[in-house]
């Protein structure tokens, strides 16, 4: 079995599991509701879901009227969530991880990934893969950490440059150019996730047969930043970047 | 007459000039051969170039097989240029903004514009324009400051943050979230660019139907690096942006 499985480190699940369930994450905020604008119609739907977690999204693409769901992910600890929390008799889990897409039966009108495309080291071939497994004019819809936002290994230097009072005032980037793998520490040390630039990834979903119909970078609203200031830094630094990407 | 024509100002003029002529100026190392790179292929094509200055591209299209060119400029002083320095039987020189270009006649196989597009207010609008010029089939080809670039406007921090021995460590990233008007300042004071992300350049070509086919970032290769190393930078954060774009 291929690829990274930092979820079911015991410290790493933990830590994933508070922040997820605080009201104000990021993902709730931002990532949530920008991957979930721009999924087409669901009515009908045969869903794949790669990275699916908990689950949370595979049980919304029922309720939102899709006929069938896969939900694939190589974590076995977050599968149990899902099964225990978010079980529906139209909803498959399987556990495996995305490089292996290849070897999944079927095919499908949607593919969707929400935030694990990032762990992936061999982008090209999962977006070829996904290519095959969908059916003509079938739509790839993923997030991910935003580019200017995997750039960030463990620098030696700090990710923002702050005033007197603790406001961040730009954030300091460095190396966008140099694609690649990024050892990242977030709950534990060595997260692996792997830095593509726009390019990257615009070019290799439009050379793999796909048109890029719409991103986001999504930044807070007036309504969110009254309940949330500090979000205002991702006006200088999107957390996230949401692709949706049609096959010809 | 619309649209911003610092082009005319003599200090711009001759500051810009001197820096045209420098064989190692970034326009001549990264853009411009990125930019031609994803040309396609140019014979028996009737081209217009938006924004095409000394109108050096002009005569380069010509010279690789197009049939018939059209450079647009909104300065003058670069057309006067433009026609002592290369002229061609096969090239049109008109001197007007691009904003006006609903008002020219004919259509094209392809619209080319090298560095211009960043001054342009309404981005949305000239693409619809474009849109309106090509030919079924046909093809927009741009390049632009990078918006890792555009987002600076006079700030009051420096643009990077460099060592003790003047290197750069990082670049100093603010507001890329926050689009509009920027007052830079490049051999003269005020002057003014538009800041887009990179999701309102793609959208806004999708909205409009295009097919976005290919996007360059470029950064030194191995060569230009040992002749100049202080381009190292680009890896930190690309100058420019070029894209190619299909018209469906």
């Amino acid at each position: 079995m291929s690829g990274q499985n930092i979820f079911d480190n015991d410290i790493f699940f933990d830590g994933y599991k508070k922040l997820r369930e605080r009201e104000k994450n990021a993902n709730v905020l931002f990532e949530i509701p920008a991957l979930f604008a721009i999924l087409p119609d669901l009515n009908g739907k045969k869903i794949l879901d790669l990275g699916c977690g908990y689950g949370e999204h595979c049980r919304e693409f029922i309720a939102k009227g899709a006929s069938e769901v896969t939900g694939i992910d190589i974590s076995a600890k977050m599968l149990e969530v899902a099964m225990n929390e978010n079980s529906d008799p139209s909803i498959t889990y399987l556990n495996m991880p995305m490089e292996d897409l290849d070897k999944l039966e079927g095919s499908y009108d949607l593919v969707v990934s929400s935030l694990a495309i990032h762990y992936i080291e061999d982008f090209k071939g999962l977006v070829k893969s996904v290519y095959n497994k969908l059916r003509s004019g079938g739509m790839f819809v993923f997030s991910q950490e935003h580019p200017l936002n995997t750039t960030y290994g463990n620098c030696d230097f700090p990710r923002w440059t702050v005033d007197e009072n603790g406001n961040k005032i730009y954030c300091n980037l460095a190396d966008y150019g140099i694609e690649g793998k990024r050892d990242t520490t977030w709950f534990v040390d060595d997260v692996i996730i792997y830095h593509r630039t726009f390019s990257t990834i615009i070019n290799t979903l439009a050379e793999e047969g796909f048109v890029v119909e719409k991103l986001e970078e999504p930044t807070p609203d007036e309504e969110i930043l009254k309940k949330y200031p500090d979000y205002c830094d991702l006006f200088h630094r999107p957390d996230f970047l949401i692709v949706r990407a049609a096959k010809r």
